[in-house]
Parts: structure tokens; C-alpha cells; sequence
């Protein structure tokens, strides 16, 4: 029997919204999620867990509170947990995060009109 | 302060050998490990954890008991924790494995010959 394979740009053919992170996969309880972002987006921070960046097409940019660090295709990039950040992007970023299943993507925010429904499979 | 973040040909760049995984990142407990790969690996398997494998230059071919699946540049695959697999290769491969902090490439079987080091860092 053949197996398929996750094909990324595949997978970010098959929607358009900027800023709801799609599930593409799973690692034991870790999810990987595609999600598309342009603009910026809220401060924020996750108390209980890393978040890996992966940036598929496009450059992404994280600002913290002391810095930032600019992301390329091709490159990576891990936030620790409880250090808060701000995704930005000047053209729209096409990337993949990997974050244990149940990870808000407004982190430990009240939730608002931004926080996106969790756990939808593309 | 600006942050670095990892490029993955870079990292590539800094080791020749192949089968032998080098961390470049840790997520809470779980590492990213790039390897570069070429010919036929052992058949083996991970009892306790599922095993993700993601194409950054080359095709990667998984053999399993009962098919294959074929992963290219910019495609990936997750191997089920338990199940029997084996990584081959025709020309050299560049991938990145994500898996528990821990994890020996040779899973479940006693280590041999070709068992890694673990936690290389590079």
C-alpha cells in the first residue's frame, strides 16, 4: 500500500483567511499547524509550553519585549514559554507551528474576536 | 536585541556524515534533529512515541511492512509510534526528525554498530 505524504503547499493551497491556524498533523499530543498571516497580531504569551515557528514562504518577524527576531523561508525559530511575543508580517508569511494539542493562539489572553476556533484539520 | 533565528541549509552545512542526527532545537521535551541520509537503514521501531519526519532537500523514501511512502522537499510524514519502518534513501537526503528528547535512531533495537550518539548539538 502507498502512503501519502503531508505536502505543505498543498495543504496552504486549500484555504485563503490570514491569522486561523489549520491542523495538519499530529506527534503523540503536539499538533503542526499551517496558518497564513500578514499584518500584526496581539502580544500575548503561552505560560505552559514552547511554540516552534517554521516559516514554509514569506518572512515572518517576532518582536518581544526586548527585541525581535526577523524569520525567512527555510528558518526556524523557538519562543520559550512565558516570554511574550508579536507576530508581524509585512507581505503575507505562509508558515507551520508546533505546539502541544489545545494551545490557544492568543496564548493566556482573555479569549477575543482574534482567538481563532482550535483544532481544525485542513 | 536581535535574535537569530536557525537556518536550515546553514545548519546542513556544518557536518558531512550521514545517520547521524545533530539537535538544532529543543520544543519543552521534544528536540528537532537534522540528518543527512543516503542508502538503506535498519528496520526498526519506537515503542513509546511517534516519529516525524520532514523533507528539506532530496527524497526520502519510508519502507514499511506492508508499503512505502515517498516524501519530497517540502512534504512530511508522521511514523505511528509502534510501527515497524525503514528510512532508504537513493541519493543523499536532508531531513529534520522531530521526536521526545531521548529518542535512539535505532528505536527499540539493542544498540549496534549504527546506533548514534545521542543530544549532538551542532
Amino acid at each position: 500500500m502507498n502512503y501519502q505524504p503531508i505536502n505543505l503547499n498543498e495543504k496552504f493551497s486549500l484555504f485563503e483567511e490570514q491569522w486561523k491556524p489549520k491542523v495538519i498533523a499530529e506527534l503523540n499530543n503536539y499538533q503542526f499547524k499551517i496558518a497564513k498571516i500578514k499584518g500584526d497580531f496581539i502580544w500575548h504569551s503561552h505560560s505552559d509550553t514552547d511554540e516552534a515557528f517554521i516559516v514554509i514562504n514569506g518572512r515572518l518577524r517576532i518582536d518581544f519585549r526586548d527585541g525581535s527576531v526577523t524569520i525567512d523561508q527555510g528558518e526556524m525559530f523557538i519562543v520559550p514559554k512565558g516570554v511574550e511575543h508579536k507576530p508581524y508580517a509585512e507581505k503575507e508569511v505562509q508558515l507551520m507551528l508546533i505546539e502541544p494539542r489545545g494551545v490557544k493562539n492568543t496564548g493566556d489572553e482573555a479569549v477575543n474576536e482574534i482567538t481563532a476556533e482550535n483544532n481544525v484539520w485542513i
